[in-house]
């Protein structure tokens, strides 16, 4: 099969000068690559006539479609609309259904509806609109020779929708892509190596028609499984199948799939136990709870918890003897053991989790160096704890704490 | 005078298909920005000879500068060396200084070096080789008809070390751009609106060779001064004065300067009047905490926070009346001037500071909207509370929020 080749084109002087980020770039070819499309270029150009034509007679030179970003707002710097007249010989028309629609967008959130906004309804003759749901500046699509262009607005939540819901189908349909079917697998608790030798028979085993690729990010690894053919069902069905192959290799780090978060995985676990929980942090300093309470509907399940930054408040709030301090000090297996347990008992909580450690640049010794740890996880039968030797970084010591912490919880309520 | 004009080249198939985000260019451009040097195209190519040559070429007839990242592995995808060779008609040789750096490299860390890492000293012949200190790829500096290519490492840090130290003072000699004096004033609580309608009288008279720019995020804005000139003492100096001019209009809303983060500012005001602090944060999660927590040395003045996400927990632990929160409800002026009241006391801290709202989706009522939060500040002398009316999005109300208790701290301790 001939393999079918994109360029993506980014316009804008802000981008230019670094004023903003290009996020959609890499967005755009990530889903590209999704479908068996490869990316041959991505190229930013200002907000000029001469540097925007050229870039579009090179890159459709090179490439069977050229993906546009930007440059479609309603004032004169913005000229890819005109640009695109230009470029495919056709005069610039008023489209009343966008015209109908922007004027909708203004009214309806109580903005007035101007001369300049009206502009954006000013497309091309030879394009097909399509339709922009979220924002003002209509998505165009060309065809050429067998070639595509689509120009779609530079905000990202617009240009994400109009791809996923309009452009990425009609490419697949025009260019006659394969089905593809993908499944993120998300995991925690192991490194990417180690999760690689442990899954390598499996791995190796995957029909031709699945391939696999490992997305490492701090403390997690993603498994990404991507299934080619022609039918959808079947895919889904062939991907269920390795994964349930998969389960009995690396199950207990497999927290959830696709855009599931580790806080949430832990909070639907909690619920779905029927438990409630308290937190209390040292090292992490609140984190854990902020991660938890970012989950809308936590109020169910997270009760509350405590950062005693000072050793004293270990003691008058959560219990911890004054001896485990003085004996084995606050960065102990013993100090977050009672922690969990202190934590559990002020907050009525039917779980405690905690952490204790010396999240530098400061405070570590030869005994317990920067990067030393201790988490703990008690629902009053019982209490688990973990010894964590991390970085000498202090914020990677806190998200790894952080990270660790949860899992410590998902792993004692799936037992 | 004339502009200079620099084209960046990204090289690496893992960029085109959006396997990682591309964040050098963007922070390049920012750099050559400041430099008074404008970036006109930025490029990204994949691992193949044909593309890499023909994007030198490109590059070459349009700007007077090519910045390159990335492709300077050992293995044999990275063609960056090799096609600079041929571009510049150069043979490669083995740069012994690289070869020894590459060889310390490795040993003291511990790793082996092997053969395959030898071919990181490999350099064309016409190359002047700039010393990578934090890595073994070395950059490499090309000189051609009055034009300048550079090849960097696309690692982060390593490419970012390489600008600042050696990079950028070569380009600013090479083309003779002017001296160039930054300085960003940080603000918070302010919208970028308001603060350009205060600000509008001073911002008119900046001198001819200082600019300002607007440079808005999440809760915060930072303003940009811009001086060029030939002397560095001399435009630090009228920064300075324009500083002190912009006091008496928005001093209130300065923070701090340059990469003083807000926390940070707030760390260092506490410490300078030796005062400690606690927190009672209910909508903002343990957010606030989080954010203080990440400076190293909070423990001299954070004792601790708790996050009563159960009303009882208000009661229980920081002695907010039942009445309160039967007349009031949780999220009212008087529960957060308990909470905070209650915090300082239970952790035993000069200040306390606390937050109750509705963070959303849900939990909204007609007289308490979603985006409803109060915040407070407790001394022991008086307390100081503070309503938000906030968005509908959870996670922005728990940034605001958190902005928001930390410049209420700000503001309290700064009268």
């Amino acid at each position: 099969m001939k393999q079918i080749l994109a360029e993506i084109l980014t316009i804008g002087d802000e981008i230019l000068y670094g004023q903003i980020t290009d996020t959609n770039s890499q967005w755009i070819s990530s889903e590209l690559d999704q479908l068996g499309i490869k990316v041959v270029r991505k190229t930013t150009v200002g907000d000029t006539e001469e540097a925007i034509l050229g870039a579009f007679a090179e890159a459709e030179a090179r490439a069977d479609m050229v993906l546009i970003t930007g440059g479609l707002g309603p004032t004169n710097d913005d000229l890819t609309m005109p640009m695109l007249a230009q470029y495919f010989d056709s005069e610039i028309i008023m489209n009343e259904s966008v015209l109908t629609h922007v004027k909708h967008f203004f009214e309806s959130r109580g903005r007035t509806f101007t001369e300049l906004n009206k502009r954006q309804a000013l497309v091309p003759k030879v394009a097909e609109v399509l339709h922009n749901e979220l924002g003002t500046a209509p998505g165009t699509w060309y065809e050429r020779n067998g070639k595509v262009f689509v120009s779609m607005p530079g905000v990202p939540h617009e240009m994400k929708n109009l791809m996923k819901t309009l452009v990425l189908p009609k490419l697949a349909s025009f260019f006659q892509t394969p089905v593809i079917y993908h499944k993120l697998i998300k995991t925690v608790g192991i490194g990417e190596s180690f999760l690689a030798d442990k899954i390598k028979d499996w791995e190796e085993s995957l029909p031709e028609h699945i391939s696999l690729a490992y997305l490492p990010s701090v403390g997690q690894v993603k498994l990404r499984l991507t299934a080619i053919g022609d039918n959808r069902e079947h895919l889904k069905k062939d991907v269920q199948e390795l994964i349930d192959e998969l389960m009995p290799l690396a199950g207990s780090y497999i927290y959830g799939y696709d855009n599931t978060t580790l806080e949430e995985a832990v909070g639907q676990l909690l619920k779905a136990k029927g438990k409630t929980i308290a937190l209390a942090e040292s090292c992490s300093g609140g984190y854990v709870q902020h991660k938890i309470t970012t989950i809308a509907g936590s109020s169910e399940y997270f009760q509350g918890g405590v950062v005693p930054y000072h050793n004293n408040h270990k003691v008058n709030l959560l219990g911890v003897k004054p001896a485990t301090l003085e004996v084995h000090g606050a960065v102990s297996e013993a100090c977050v053991k009672e922690m969990a347990e202190g934590a559990r008992k002020l907050f009525n909580a039917d779980i405690g989790a905690s952490s204790s450690g010396i999240a530098g640049p400061g405070g570590g010794s030869e005994e317990k160096p920067v990067g030393t740890v201790w988490i703990a996880f008690a629902d009053g039968k019982e209490t688990i704890t973990k010894k964590l030797q991390l970085t000498q970084n202090r914020l990677l010591n806190i998200e790894l704490t952080q990270i660790s912490v949860l899992n410590l919880v998902r792993k004692s309520l799936s037992r």
